[in-house]
Order: C-alpha cells, then structure tokens, then sequence
C-alpha cells in the first residue's frame, strides 16, 4: 500500500544513482528494487526504475514530488513517480475473437494484473456475453469506412468517461487513426499475430504457411503513427511443422497471442517499461 | 549397415501404403519406420519416407531397385533409394567466421553426423588451420566481383574431383549464381542469421537491433536463385533483451546458427527432407 | 466423419505393415497417416497408429472390424479400432483451483477438443458455478478420510451413469484407491505441478523454493496404484530466478500446468497414446 | 579497463544505495549497473552488485577499498570489489568426454570468457591433444580408491602453483572429498547430467529412458560436501521422445550440459553469482 514508483531518464553521468537514493533515504523510504540501463555509460542517456516503500505514504505525496523536482532538475531528469495504490484503468478493444480477451479478464480474476478492466468496446456485437459474465460494461460501436471518424470520436468519449488509463487492443483488427493514437501516446498495447518483422500487415498466418516457417510467433507493443511498427514491448514464438494447416497455425497461435499479449499488459502495469528511439526498456 | 530408404511422393489415393510395404515384405525387408504426409487425403500430394532394414542388402541392391521401379509405375511414384552405408559427401564452404565450421566438425568427429566432411573451401585463408586439425584438404579461392566466375567454375571444379553431395554454407557471405545453384538442386544448405522472412538480407543482427526485437533467430534454408527465398528446413531464436549490444546479438545469435545449420545438415543426411512448393517436409 | 483410428502393438517381424495397409486398401480406405515405433527391430515390440478415411464407414463397422480380426490374429497384433466420431466422454475431478478447468473448457468451447466434458465432480462447492456458465452438472461429493470409500462409491456411479471414457484430474488434490484406479486403467490423467521425478508428493513449488532451481515445471500423466509414479505422457518447464517467491512460482506454474495438461488430454483424446512398460509412445 | 564490481550483502534497511552509490559518486566513479535482490524488504537481507567505471583504476585501488571499508562497517555490509582487469584463471578437470571442455576453450578462444583456462588435470590421459592444441598445460593424475588423498594431495599442488581462482568439473566424473572442496568454497563448478534434483547420483540418462520422460535436462552448481546438492547456477533442458534411445538422451544432453556450463562458467567470472542459504543469487 506504501509502494511507489520512479521512472526516468536522464543524461548518463556519475551521481545519477547517488542523487536518487540519497534522496529517498532522506525521506526515509527503503528502496526495493532499482533497476539502470545506459545506453552507453560515456555519454548515453540512462533510463531508471525505482521501487520503493515510504511509510505513511498517501499523506507525504506532495512533499515526495517535490523533493523529487528538486533532486530531478539539476541532472535533467525526466521522470514521473507512479502510486502502486492508483491502480490503471484499462479499456480492452475487441472484434469477434475471445481468446485475448479471456486470458486478460482470467488473468485479472485470478489477481495476476496490477490494474483494472473498467470497459470494453468492440465493432461487433459478439463477446457482449463475456463482458456481462465478469459485469463489464461492454459499448457495441460499429465502424465502417464511412463511419469510422465517428466511431473513433464515440470510443474516445467512453475512454474519458471511464477515465482510462491505458487501451488493449486483444485482436481489434481495426486500425486506428493517427489522431486517435496521438491521445494516448506509450499507452496502447496491440497484440500482433505474427513475430515482427516477419509478415507484417494483414493475414500472417496464411502468410507464415505459404512461407514453410518452422516457428510462429506473437509480438505485444506500443500503437504508433504506423502499423505495425510501434516499439516492441514482447515476442514469443512455438515450433510448427509441415503439417500443421492454416487453421492449425492460428490454433497454436491463440495460445502464444494471449500469452505475449497478457504479459506486456502486466508489465505496463507495473510500470516496467521506458520508451525510446522506438524500442523499449523492459526491466523485469 | 543393411539399412536403406526409400523417399518418395505421388499423388494421394488408396493403396499407396500398402503397395510399398507390399513390396518390401517381399523382399522380406523389416520397416523401421515409415512416415507420410498428405497435402490433402482428398486429391493432395503424398510425401513419404520409410526406413527398412534388409538382410544382405548389398547384394540385392539392383533386385531391390527393379522391384521398387515396378511399384511406383502405375502409381505414379517418384522417388529413389537412399542407403545408409553410401555416407554422403560434403564440402563446407566458408569464410573468416569459425563457429559453424568447427560446430559441424566437432559434431563429425562425435559420430553424430552420417556423411562426411570431405573438403573445405574459402574465399580467405584464416580458417586454414582448422581444416588441418582435421587433416581436411582446404582450398582457399578467392572471390571479387570481377573473378566471380571463374571462382565459382573453380569451386564446381573442386566439388565434382571430390564427388561431393550436398554443399553447405556455413557463414561464406557470398552470393552464388544460378547457374551454380542449379548444379546441385536442393543440395545446398544455407545458414541465414536471421529468423526469416525477418531481416532478409545484409546486416540482419544490426537491424534486429535497431528494430529492438525481443528474440533473434536463424534460419537453415536450401539455396534457391533468390537470395533467402529457398526452402526452409529448420528455424530456432534465443530471447535476448534492450541491454544486448549489436555485438551481444551477434555473439548469442552465432550459438543459434551453429546449432539450427548442424540439425539441418544431419537430417539432410539422414534423408529425412522433401520438399515442394518452396516447402521442407521433415520428417523428424 | 468416416475417419478412424487403430492403434496396436504386436512382435515386430517383416510383414507387419504391409499386412494392416493391405487389409486397409482392400476396404478401399485411404490411410491418412501411419506411425509406428519399436522398441528393438531386431525382437522388439512394435508399436502402430493408423489413422484412415474409409467412405460409409458407418455402415461397415462391422466388417472392418471383422477384417481386422483377422489380419490381427495370425501377427499376435493388440489393438483396436477407434471412430473419430464416437467422441470421448470426459469427466473432470477439481478441487478448489480453478485454472485447469477453465482451460479445458475454453479450449473445448473453442473447439480444439475431439471429445466432451460430460460432468464436473469436485470435493469442494466451489467451482459450481464455472459448471453452470457451461451447462455442465457438477457433483459436489465431499471426501474425508473416513468417507473415502463412500465418496469413491458415488464417483464410480456417477462416472457410469455419464458414461464417461476418460477421467481427468485437474488439481483434484486427493489420493484415488487402487481400486478406483484399477476401474479406469490409462484412463485417469492427473497433472503434476511439477517437473516428474523431481519433487515427487506434496507441495512441490515450496521444496523447488527451497531448492533454488532455475525452472519450474508440470507434468501431465496416467494414473496408477504408485503416486506420481505413472506414464508421463507430457511435461514441460519455465525459467524462474531467485527473486520468485513460492507464490511467484505458482502463478507460473498455473500457466505450465494447464497447458500442460491441456495438451496430454488432447492427445489421448485423438488417439495418440500407447503405453508400455510405465512409458508413453506419444505420436504427435 | 577501468572497470570493477562490488559484490555485497547485508541486513535490509534503508540507505544501502545511498550509502553505496554516495561512496562511488565521492570518488567520480560513474555506475554502470546496479543490482539489487532482498529476501524482504522488511527486515531480510539485501543483495548487491554494482558495476563501475572509476577513471586511473590503478593508481587508486587502495583508497577505493578503503573508503568501501569504512562505507561497509556501519551497515555491517559483507562483500569486496573486484576488478575486471584480473581476469580469474580456471582449470578444468576432465575424464575422457571432451564437448564441455571444447565448448570453454571454444568460448575462450572466441574471446566470450572474461577469465583465462591456465591448466587442465584429467584422472586419463584421453584428452591430452586438445590441451597441446590450445597450448594448454595438461596434468594426468590417475585416481583410484586408494590413491584418491595422494591424487588430490597433487591436485591441490597443481592448483596453487597455477594460482587458480576457479575449479571447473567439466565432466570430471570424480567425487571429492569435503577437504578438497572446503579448499574452494563456492569456487568449484559442477555440471550435473540431469536436471536437478531429478536423478541424483550416477547413470541419470540410463534413469531418465527408464522413466519415460518427455524433457531431459542439465545443472550447473557449486560443489558443496554434499553430491549434487550444492547451490544451482543454471539449469536448462530439452525434448526427447519415446524415439530416443538411452545413446539419444546422451547425445542430446551432451549439447545442453555445454550450453548450461559454459553460461554458468561466463556468469561466476563476470561476477555476477551470490550465494545463500544453499541457493544462488544471479544478476544476469
């Protein structure tokens, strides 16, 4: 309940980690776990996570941000404190397959996620039933060619009444405009259905069995300006063989999709992840 | 040593199976395994590979043979008879970078290939040495754009005084032509550091890390006219994360190459590879 | 619809392929994969599973199985023939951990299972209502030490009113009789939550804890008189470091163990299983 | 060059980082990476790895250890630095299989091992030409079970002579006695051919095909008074089938035992293994 959270980064020079700590000891928080990456140690920019327990937290926030404010300028750090109690707000995009769905509200149950489905939204009408099952509210907003300026502006209505955090897209098969996108920027999570680079775009299973592959793979990652090639956040992949089918390669891969997918999410929960030059910073 | 195979593939319809094990309980043969795989039970392509033992097979090889051609005749089989005891003969080709070369030697050396290295060639001198070790003949031809050619006629040279039977490319970054491709179809191993159809091409390593993937692979393929479009025989990655340097990738990925460039070797061996429509077939 | 399936094994000698296939093509089936393994060519026991479409095989069932009678008698073959259409009546034994019971169903209602989930039977009330959500009766039979051989009576008959043909345990967490097992020989698969013979008996991810391994593991297999002691049938593993506490591993357990068991269910499912001197020829 | 790490653990409480990162940051050294792992934040005991670069190194090593002593006192911190310059001289013993040997001296010599083999002691003479090859010193000390105090008397002769910091079991296939190992506590690695604690003790292979298991595996750890109980560094295994012959699961295993030995080889002189409680700590 006392745990908190710093991420940044910052230029890389000597007293980055002195800074940080000694700071946290003066206001006597111990820290649990810190994790650095640099991109290079002579020159490169480092990127930082903190975990740590300050008793009595929730009334010593504003006194904590400052004090981070001040430890922060002088070495250029951008960065931001995260509350373990501020549970993110999650909004779950589907169309017609269940399966990522499944494992996230599966997942959530079996109190594996640090936040909290709160809406799902899904141009089809099929998974309603799901949503009911687990009391969620579900939002049926159709999207055609025509509409879809429309639908976009209804989906991004909802997020903000629900006040969401972050946005999963579990198998939308919808692309999203760059003006949407733009609203939430590091903050959707798509699940692709292929192992990026390979077979990026539409059908990758057909693709991958035309191909002769011998593995078939997933990758998690960030929704940017363009498809496909936002930062990858989680890859996994499962052998297959001659003969495995088209319908025998998407069979296997519902089993990785939902896995890499459930275990990006988890981690942008808990706030693992950094961004930059397109790629990420995972420390798990 | 009275081991033998029979590789084959015809169209699929009822009868196949038994008129070969028809065949060869009369020669009272003891099949030790047979596998086979249908495109379709219904209209497809069957592919098929059985493994017999059968006593005195040296001299029975031309009954052998003739019974075999008059039961694919009429069922339109094509296919041949592989024996065990004839090892096939390899010529590896490389460059400056040792570690396939010495994992397939090593693997040689173990008693875990069933072929032969029987000569090594190379557009550089620097892996001479090894070669000797292994009392190989090595012959070092250079390659430049301009003496292409005439490298490559002195390759084919090399390869046919040394009857040579399939071909591999361990890391010999270069290019060959069609003509020398198609001297030695489906007989040419090729080892791709990179999960294909990722990163085909140049620099697969610095792009997976520019990319920031989240596994790299590599890829066994059979040489084709187009450059890492051939079929592929067997894939595998390794997880590697944001603090792996190009450098790192390279040296994680060459365990990846050694390994998946030495199973594919041994099955092509082992005569456990078909292939079709740019495809493998392994039987494993 | 006309496929099926014959598993068998017999003294492995010449002639044994050729006669099932002959038999097979003088019904006018079409063999749609054959697999076989020996323990020793040379005086071992072979071991065949072959799958076949054979047009109207509805109406001559009994004449294919009469034919296999006789193929079968002169050879010493055991086996028998199986209808992929009489799909297998599966009854699941849970206790109070939900997570291997919601993968079966899930992948059943996904369509992945050959075979059904007829009841659900647990010592505990608990997941009465994951039964409901798929309309399936749940049996509540509580089990104490003294009530044992009652609550082992109820299951019998329950298990014979439901015509059930496969027996699974997912997490069922108590000890069945020797005679119960006896009842439904090959036909129980436990999970193990762990990787077999390792940490044999109870609380297997605390003693991995306190091990310190580097991987966890499950393992699925058929029940026998001797606790976990049985044919392994699948088994798998995940990376683990130090900083997993024993709740960290049982989360990840719970991912290895219900697919784990997913995948054993469905093989046995399909026919894929032998066993043998308390091991398993899977043919996958 | 400029590069040291502090391996340290203590009592967990607040201002350990501080204190650790203030202390670097007196002396200009700028952190690379710093790890930490507590058994519990409330009262457990920390671990730590600290990774710097310090300018002239050289010239201040003593005021560096000094200024870490009088850091470590009032925290009751344990540990020591160590300087990546002094690279740690291994031997490795061996019987007569070679693959893990080649596999560190092939890692060596590919310039992926930051510590140097400086002499190789077998109980047989097999192996003597690989040693000459990498001009290595070789020492055949023969051991039997009367011989064994005198062989390790010599042993330990040969070890101090050659200022060796690490004692590599590359297959040594010898137990030794608790004198020899309490000689290098935490200093000798062992490669166990199975994974741990499944078959203990001799012959696992042979145990593992009587068992019928679907996954075998190998285990790297420290050597302790107690055969294969000592502290696991890294475990990793891989599929086998009923296939596989006892000959198979060895020559399976044989490519993961170098795979697992050479990692935890790599790991213990790149510093980055604490142990406790019989279990490892690796910051990897």
């Amino acid at each position: 309940a006392d745990r908190a959270r710093i991420l940044l980064s910052c230029p890389d020079r000597p007293g980055v980690v002195a800074a940080v700590s000694q700071y946290l000891y003066s206001m006597n928080a111990n820290i649990v776990r810190m994790d650095q990456y640099s991109t290079d140690p002579d020159g490169g920019r480092l990127f930082m996570r903190v975990e740590f327990d300050l008793p009595r937290l929730s009334d010593r926030r504003r006194e904590l941000e400052e004090g981070f404010a001040r430890t922060a300028r002088p070495l250029d750090m951008q960065g931001e404190i995260r509350y373990a109690r501020e549970r993110k707000r999650i909004a779950i995009f589907v169309s017609k397959m269940d399966h990522c769905l499944r494992e996230l509200l599966w997942q959530w149950q079996a109190g594996d996620l640090s936040g909290d489905p709160v809406v799902i939204i899904s141009n089809h009408p099929d998974l309603k039933d799901i949503a009911a099952t687990f009391s969620l509210p579900f939002y049926h907003v159709p999207v055609t060619r025509e509409t879809k300026p429309e639908a976009e502006h209804r989906q991004l209505e909802i997020l903000q009444n629900y006040q969401v955090d972050l946005v999963v897209l579990a198998r939308y098969m919808q692309i999203l405009s760059t003006e949407f996108v733009s609203a939430y920027p590091n903050r959707i999570i798509n699940i692709h259905h292929s192992f990026l680079p390979a077979f990026v775009g539409a059908n990758p299973y057909e693709r991958a069995y035309e191909r002769g592959v011998k593995l078939i793979g997933a990758t998690a990652h960030y929704v940017t300006a363009n498809l496909d090639e936002g930062p990858i956040i989680e890859q996994d992949v499962q052998r297959v063989n001659h003969r495995d089918s088209v319908e025998d390669l998407k069979r296997i891969g519902r089993h990785i999709e939902r896995v890499v997918l459930a275990r990006a999410v988890a981690w942008h929960l808990e706030d693992r992840i950094l961004t930059y030059k397109n790629k990420t910073v995972v420390f798990v």
